[in-house]
């Protein structure tokens, strides 16, 4: 037998592993959405984070296999920015108007802004200690814990990007103050995930490229967190096999069911993933780009990413390279000359869908970086690999103006 | 950026797949039982699947854990065979002696035999239609379906082996009249799994042998199984590179804890992976060497799996390469040489770890292969990549003898 070293010298075999209860994914699958729903309840509450998705039919339609499985449905917004507080209040106290209680229960179908604000919302109608979220967030507010379960909810995500269908937080933003913080609880993991690729297919490039970065973000940046756990590793090999060729087939054909397919999959494996393992540097300076410098979520990480990889080389070369090996199997690398290849690899990912080099391209100033630093120290940022200290931070930043 | 073929050649995008809700793993983390078990009941009722659980005092102490955590516990019984019919009839009886309902859970502890019976029990206590299991087995009895939830589950597996506290069947067995059949239902899937590996350190040698090749088969049958998924099979290559070189230094050294960590994780791989993608011609034929030979169940697995591989080759060449190239990324095999390289490898832990070649050394006869042969075709053998006719399963036994 061959000698090989174990795999988890870096990974410690000790965990928590939290996933939703069940997944249903497949092209078309959307049709089943009543069958599935039948055993979350009997009253549907459905929250939309996607203009086009009301505009095209889907909303109509899913209201129709709703109704076709006796389930009575209500719908009550559509979202089309990333959810702030007082979305959440008002979405809260919708369902408080429509007396939202046991046998109910919601439906977030959009990006991750639409099942972002279904989470938050499913949780603060059972949670009432406060009558705004604010209280309940990390890090701002009265602190307070989620003390009931929250309503049941279905998620049916139609961007292939942040994977908030299978993670247990619920990102919100607030502008004045400017802060973006989390909603989480292990509860909060939609209890069924319905991922239906084909409901993608009208995403237009940009998005699709965008959100798209948010995931290959996420299975990177979970996989080399300090906080790395064996089966998030498993799955972002995979994710990241997939989604690196898929991406770039998804943007420039968007009607590409095998790259639909692949997308939607390596998103839900980058939530699931980062909802056990943590992040790091890039989802730790995307929040302080949105709100200094309303620079969409996706689009922050992908030109976050390859300074966060290079940033991590020094303390992760083993990774890097076992991820390139797998990638490419017939390459016959080191693990040095393949930790630097994935790097290479990811900068030219970026550039082949377009995303923008230099941070000054997307409106930031020299002048902001002080602000910027300041505001990238949530919870993303203690996943990374190593400390990043605030000099290195800015001199980062300075560097990709 | 380099080409390279999607990953999806063979596996459809399209699934359903359930897990535990939440895992919790870790050497010592036994002494987290009660936290754990605290979000389940206040009533434990513990069905254990080891005497020597009981001798060595583990019972005692899961019992002062629930005490400290205000849980009350009764002790059921201990098992210590593959559980039959009347096993499970028996222990659903006490149950109901005590009153067994809402607000009470129970706890499995032990190898598949125990945690087998547990789920069972949790399942017929709440399913009354008749009063024996027979007639909620699949191919055998009236064919009954459970209509209701299950009493909640805690599965505590200290062998690491059949992965049955991820998965949603139990098996049970007869003798006369002679069958090896499942009670398998989505909702007995275990609500929590606590996987304390330092509980295997007092498994003998060969009983860590058996039940590990039983996980390393789980993980190559359900890689290669007809109703592959993208995400066992993910789950699975992580569980391979762990096992291989594990299994060997837990039979030599009971006490490696990197042997016992690196197996216990494999085998709830494992579970996870057989409970979404089934299995193939080892499982089918290993059932059938339990009721006619009294082979057990992971030696049997074990014995059947070289030969498995083989008459596999020529639908899973590919697979086989992946699967070899990631356990060796060092090594620059072709794919063929790869896959080869595979059979060769689990020829020679068996060989390693004392798992006999022949089936007439463990008792088989010539005689007991029509037998065999029409004893092999339940669920397991449904998932092999191809069709096994009876001639050739009548060849490859012979050639076993």
């Amino acid at each position: 037998m061959g000698m090989h070293p174990f795999f988890y010298q870096v990974i410690a075999m000790n965990y928590n592993f939290f996933a939703p209860q069940q997944i249903c994914f497949g092209w078309g699958r959307f049709q089943e959405t009543g069958d599935l729903a039948a055993s979350l309840g009997t009253r549907a509450f459905i929250i939309n984070g996607s203009r086009s998705l009301e505009s095209s039919g889907v909303i109509e339609e899913l209201r129709q296999l709703l109704s076709r499985a006796s389930i009575k449905s209500e719908f009550i917004r559509t979202i089309s920015n990333e959810p702030e507080v007082s979305d959440v209040d008002q979405t809260t106290n919708l369902l408080r108007h429509w007396g939202a209680g046991a046998g109910d229960f919601l439906i977030g179908i959009g990006g991750g802004s639409g099942i972002d604000l279904a989470k938050a919302a499913s949780a603060m109608i059972t949670n009432q200690e406060s009558d705004t979220v604010l209280d309940y967030l990390e890090g701002v507010g009265r602190g307070l814990k989620l003390t009931e379960s929250p309503l049941p909810l279905l998620a049916i995500p139609t961007t292939a990007g942040t994977g908030s269908e299978a993670t247990k937080n619920a990102v919100i933003s607030s502008y004045a103050p400017p802060f973006k913080k989390s909603l989480r609880a292990e509860e909060m993991i939609p209890d069924i995930v319905l991922c239906d690729p084909q409901l993608a297919c009208s995403v237009p490039p940009e998005i699709t490229a965008r959100t798209g970065m948010d995931a290959i973000t996420q299975l990177l940046e979970s996989y080399i967190s300090c906080r790395a756990q064996p089966i998030p590793q498993a799955l972002c090999l995979q994710g990241l096999k997939l989604a690196i060729p898929a991406l770039p087939e998804a943007v420039e054909n968007g009607n590409s069911r095998r790259g639909r397919e692949a997308m939607a999959h390596a998103a839900l494996l980058s939530g699931i993933a980062l909802a056990n393992s943590g992040l790091g540097m890039a989802h730790g300076v995307a929040p302080a780009l949105g709100i200094h410098c309303k620079i969409s979520h996706g689009l922050a990480c992908a030109m976050m990413l390859p300074a966060t990889l290079q940033a991590n080389l020094s303390v992760r070369q083993q990774e890097y390279g076992e991820i390139y090996r797998f990638l490419y199997p017939d390459q016959t690398l080191s693990v040095e000359q393949a930790a630097e290849s994935l790097i290479t690899e990811i900068q030219q990912l970026n550039d082949r869908i377009h995303i923008p080099r230099r941070l000054s391209e997307v409106g930031v100033s020299q002048a902001q970086i002080p602000d910027l630093v300041a505001s990238s120290r949530g919870n993303s940022m203690s996943g990374n690999p190593r400390q990043i200290p605030d000099g290195e931070l800015t001199q980062i930043l300075e560097s990709l103006l």
